[in-house]
C-alpha cells in the first residue's frame, strides 16, 4: 500500500426531507447565490424547499448552468457575486451545477483571467466562497470531492481543476429529489460512478485489501441495483444506494494509497469537447478498448475483477481477462450506454485528433504507468470505431 | 435505508515516515499537552520522531495513560492544561490513550465536575481543546471518531462518552510503527474491530447495500490480513492493511443510515469494569451468545455474513446461522481470543451482577430493537460461562 493523506471534511445530509437542513447549515446573515440548471427543481418541489429552508435570507438566482458547465455560462455569475458581495454559495441540481458551482466560488476569489486556474488544474486557487449543495442527479461525486470539470465551447475545451477550498461544507442528499430524472440521466450517473470506480480500482496490485474490497462492493452495488433502479424509479431503497454508490465511488476513500489511472476520463474529455457526446458515453466508449490496451499491466487487477465482481472462475487468465472485459461493455450496453463511437455518429477521423489534442496538452503518457502514449491513444479510439 | 448524516473531518496521515507531518498540522505557536502512555513509544522511536516534528513548541508531557484509561490518572492532567495554558494536545499511543487525551481536551474546557459528562454521555460538552494523534495500535477507531470511554475503578465504572468536539482534527497512522506490539494487543486489536463492524452490521436489513458490502468487506479483511499479520508482524501491506480496517471499522461510514447494536459492547464494559478482563476479550466472550440469543431478530442479516462472508451456501436456515456463529466463535479462537467466561476465572455469578449494574443505569433494553432486557443479559452471560 502507497502512503496517502485522507481528508473529506463535506458534512453529508442523507435521506427523505434533508433539504430542510439547509436552515442550520447556511449562516444565519448569509447572502447567498443559488446556482441552478434549467428549472427541472422547479418542476419537482426541490426549489420549493430549498427557498423555505433559507428563509429569510437574501437570495440572488444564478440559473441555466447546463450539462458540461460553460465558463462563459458562468462568468456571469462571477461578477454577481462580486457586484453584491455574496458570501455563500448554494448549488441546486447534478454534477454540472456543482461543478459550475465551485468555479464561481474560486473565480469569485481569484485574481486575474480565471481560465488561467483551469489551465494550471486549480494549484493557483488560494481561497473560494464556502458552498453548500444539494445535489439531484447521482453520478460525478462532485458533492463530497474538491474536483470540478469545465467545458469551454468556444475554444472546444473541457478541463478539470482542483482544490480543496471547493470542496463543499455540506451536501444534501434526498434520493426522493432524483424519482422524476429521465432514465438517459441515471443511466449515465450509473456508467459515470462504475468508471470513477475502474479510475482507482482497476490498475496493478498493491496490497490494499481494504480499497479494493471497498472498489468491488461499489461495483457490484452499481451492477445490482443499477437496473433496478432503472426498472422502477421510486424504489426508494435502490435509487438510495445508486445515490450513495455514486458518492463513494468518488470521495477519496476508493483511492487511498492506490495507484490511480483516470486515463479513459482524459480521453472522454476530449470526445465531449469536440463532439458533445454525453460524459458517461465517452467513457463507455473509451474504457473497453483501454482495458484491451492495457491488459498486459492491468492483467492481474483484471483477474481479480473478473472473480470478485463477476464470479468468472472458468479458463484461462487470458480468456478470464476477455471475459472480464466483454461483462464490463455488456453492463453498459445493458444500461442503454452504447459503446462504440460509430453509435454516436462519430468516425475513426477523431482518434488522431484527440491524440494530437493531449499531445499539445502536455499530457502524452497519461494511465498509471505513464505508459498510454498519444499512438496508443489514438489505436484505442481507433479500435473503438 | 435510514436517514443519516455523516460526517468525518479528521485529517488522515497514512503510511511510513507520516509523523513528520505534525510539522504542519499543529500551529506554529501552540502550546502542546503532550499525552502517552507507559513508555513503549520512547522504545520504538516513536517518541523521538513526535518530538522532532513538534520542534521548537513549547511541549508538557502526560506520561503513564493505562489500558481502559482511569478517570483518576486523567484529571491531573486537566489540572496542567488549566494552569499551564495548553492550547493543543497530541495524543501518542492505542486507543486508550487517544480515549484519555479526548477527555482532558473536553474536561479541560468543562465547568464542573467533568464526570458530569461521562454520566450524560458527552452531551454537556460545550467545546474542547484541539486534538492531533499518533496511532500506534490499530483497534478502536478512536483515531477517527468522536468516541471515548473512560473507566473509574474507584467505582467500578466504564462509560463512553461522544462529542464532536473531541474528534481528532488530524491522525497520523504509520504501520511501522506498530510493528513490536505483542501478539496479545494485536489480537485485541483484530478482535475490537470485528465487533465493532457486527454492532453496525448484524441486526436487521434495511436495504442499505453498500454499507453492508463495506461491512462485510471489512470483515472480510480482518479474517484474511489478521492471521497474516500475526504470523508475520513486519509484513507492511498486511499490517497496514488492519490498521486502515479497523478505522475504517469504527469511522462512521459502516453505521450510516443502518440500525445499530452495541449491546455487546455495553454487556462487555461490564464485564471489564468488575474483573479487568481486556476489552477485545469481554467482546469474544459476550458476542457469539448474543447471536445465539438474537438469532430470530437476527436470523436474515446472519443468513446473509455467513454467505457473504464465511461462503456458507449448505443447510437449511438454522443450520447455515449456527454455521456463522461457530466461524465467529472459531475466529476469535484462532486469533488468541478465548471465549467464556470460565477462561479468564470468571464464573456465572457475574451474569446477575451485570444485569442489575445495566438496569440501575436506566439502560436495561438494549440491542437494535431495545428487546434485550436484564433477564435476557443475565441468559446471555450464564450461556457464556
Amino acid at each position: 500500500m502507497d502512503n496517502f493523506t485522507f481528508f473529506n471534511p463535506t458534512k453529508i445530509h442523507f435521506g427523505k426531507g434533508q433539504i430542510s437542513q439547509i436552515a442550520s447549515e447556511v449562516p444565519a446573515g448569509a447572502k447567498v447565490l443559488l446556482v441552478a440548471g434549467g428549472g427541472s427543481i422547479k418542476g419537482n418541489g426541490v426549489y420549493d424547499q430549498v427557498k423555505e429552508a433559507l428563509g429569510d435570507r437574501t437570495v440572488v438566482e444564478h440559473w441555466g448552468v447546463e450539462a458540461n458547465p460553460d465558463y462563459d455560462t458562468l462568468l456571469p455569475a462571477v461578477d454577481i457575486c462580486r457586484r453584491q458581495g455574496i458570501d455563500w454559495v448554494l448549488a441546486v441540481g447534478g454534477g454540472s451545477v456543482l461543478d459550475g458551482a465551485k468555479f464561481i466560488c474560486a473565480a469569485t476569489q481569484y485574481e486575474g483571467e480565471p481560465w488561467a486556474f483551469m489551465q494550471d488544474f486549480g494549484a493557483s486557487v488560494k481561497a473560494a466562497l464556502p458552498l453548500g449543495t444539494v445535489l439531484t442527479l447521482p453520478a460525478t461525486g462532485s458533492e463530497a470531492n474538491p474536483a470540478s470539470v469545465i467545458s469551454r465551447r468556444a475554444i472546444k475545451e473541457k478541463l478539470c481543476f482542483i482544490s480543496p477550498h471547493v470542496q463543499p461544507v455540506f451536501s444534501i442528499l434526498d434520493p426522493e429529489t432524483t424519482f422524476t430524472l429521465p432514465p438517459r440521466q441515471i443511466a449515465n450517473g450509473i456508467g459515470d460512478a462504475f468508471c470513477h470506480v475502474f479510475e482507482q480500482y482497476l490498475t496493478y496490485p498493491v496490497n490494499a485489501a481494504v480499497q479494493d474490497q471497498f472498489s468491488e462492493s461499489i461495483l457490484r452495488v452499481l451492477i445490482e441495483e443499477g437496473p433496478k433502479t432503472l426498472a422502477n424509479p421510486s424504489d426508494y431503497d435502490a435509487r438510495a444506494n445508486l445515490v450513495w454508490a455514486a458518492t463513494n465511488a468518488l470521495n477519496g476513500i476508493l483511492g487511498c494509497g492506490v495507484p490511480q489511472d483516470w486515463a479513459t476520463h482524459m480521453i472522454g474529455h476530449e470526445l465531449t469537447a469536440l463532439h458533445g457526446i454525453d460524459h458517461a458515453c465517452t467513457l463507455a466508449i473509451v474504457l473497453p478498448e483501454l482495458l484491451e490496451a492495457q491488459r498486459a499491466g492491468k492483467g492481474a487487477k483484471l483477474l481479480q475483477y473478473a472473480e470478485r465482481v463477476w464470479g468468472i472462475t472458468e479458463g484461462d487468465d487470458d480468456s478470464r481477462i476477455s471475459a472480464a472485459i466483454t461483462k464490463t461493455r455488456e453492463f453498459y450496453e445493458s444500461i442503454g450506454i452504447r459503446t462504440r463511437l460509430r453509435d454516436y455518429d462519430v468516425t475513426a477521423d477523431v482518434a488522431p485528433q484527440v491524440a494530437a489534442r493531449l499531445a499539445a496538452r502536455g499530457t502524452s503518457a497519461i494511465g498509471e504507468k505513464g505508459d498510454i502514449t498519444p499512438e496508443r491513444v489514438e489505436a484505442i479510439l481507433r479500435a473503438a470505431a
